[in-house]
């Protein structure tokens, strides 16, 4: 199977969370936004599809994934459909539920970090909500960021096979999302996110093993990971950054 | 199996989309916090269960459900458990992703709901951030329940079976979110959403077939019925609602 992710590309977004579980299974698939225009390449194509992709089943927003005939959206849909395919989770009802809700609470925490630069309307600039934007982000790195972290730094505690995956021995795609999740509040909160960090070590350590996966480290110093900047959902504001 | 649910005892919010699923299936099922506190009862104990539910897999946070020994949450992963058991999703693959990935959107809205009051932190009163809410709930009513409702209503356009349900010809668990959301909004927002519902003919036509469901009717009719109220996800604040 032959995957097509529709996702915008300039930014890692979303559609990481995709690339990273595509990426470490070696999986075949093909960015469209990336290929020429001529082969419907581009962000403008993109949107015109997302209504015309599935006439009986549209996606909502991007990231959708186009696997044969079928359209699927929703960032935690697609890896779950993923997941059983790409070797990313367990085979049990109970492994796919449990890394299923992992996940979502993952798309949660990152909803609230791309809400702390956007607080008043995605349809603003950043600039046009600042002073918003500065007071949400002080409560969310004083207390979201130590719930949500803290809590799945004790999963990892709790986890069976020593903790080194969240959804038991094995690597799950909720590891990739959570590696991606960490490595976008570095790059948002560095200064934050020092202080914070010494708190969840085996987050820090799951960190750092997938990042030492060789598919992973193959994809990470490639020019197909776009690098964090600023219209992404992880972004450094120097001014929202506090230890 | 008779399910467990354990959420908050004052208000809908979203463990009501999972009471309307157990409802609509006629099934076996007990709020534990209304329960006399020597068996469990109160939101205190739901909390301090909450870490203790499964030392394995804990919940972040309620909603959660008990089904024999599993404990499972976030609201989507949930409804995604009970439907194939409840008779609320098609069986194939294609409808259970299709119907989860509807319900994932309708989520996301609730979320924005949520928010529009609550724009800078839970952890702070609504009286608190009253400006920024107003700001933000301005954009809700004029820029994402337009874009939200569109897409739900086209769904319903393009739906086989004639248009009655979401997911197709046989009501779903996403039938019965729509329907919540919609009674949610009009009770947040009675003047924006007398303005706009006409735009959604569909939606408003799928929310009166939900009501006039037996099961759900004399549900809504019942004590078990939480009415609506501030401090529950929809609000009503005179000062936010704009027709």
């Amino acid at each position: 199977m032959r995957y097509e992710l529709h996702y915008w590309s300039g930014i890692q977004g979303r559609g990481e969370y995709l690339r990273l579980a595509l990426e470490e299974a070696g999986a075949a698939y093909v960015e469209v936004v990336r290929l020429p225009e001529s082969q419907g390449g581009g962000d403008g194509a993109m949107l015109a599809r997302l209504d015309e992709a599935d006439e009986r089943q549209p996606p909502f927003a991007p990231p959708f994934l186009k696997a044969g005939k079928r359209v699927i959206a929703q960032t935690a849909n697609i890896l779950q459909f993923l997941g059983p395919r790409l070797g990313l989770v367990g085979a049990s009802e109970n492994a796919r539920l449990w890394t299923h809700q992992l996940q979502l609470t993952i798309a949660d925490l990152v909803n609230e970090v791309h809400d702390a630069h956007h607080p008043i309307a995605v349809s603003l600039y950043y600039h046009e909500q600042k002073p918003e934007a500065k007071r949400r982000t002080q409560h969310l790195i004083a207390e979201r960021l130590p719930k949500f972290l803290g809590y799945f730094e004790r999963v990892l505690e709790r986890a069976p096979g020593g903790g080194k995956w969240l959804a038991g021995g094995k690597l799950s795609y909720a590891d990739l999302s959570l590696f991606q999740t960490l490595a976008g509040l570095r790059y948002a909160y560095p200064k934050a996110m020092a202080k914070l960090e010494p708190a969840w070590p085996r987050i820090v350590a799951l960190h750092d093993r997938v990042a030492a996966r060789p598919r992973i480290a193959a994809y990470l110093a490639s020019s197909r990971r776009v690098p964090f900047n600023e219209h992404d959902v992880f972004r450094h504001y120097p001014e929202l950054d506090r230890a």
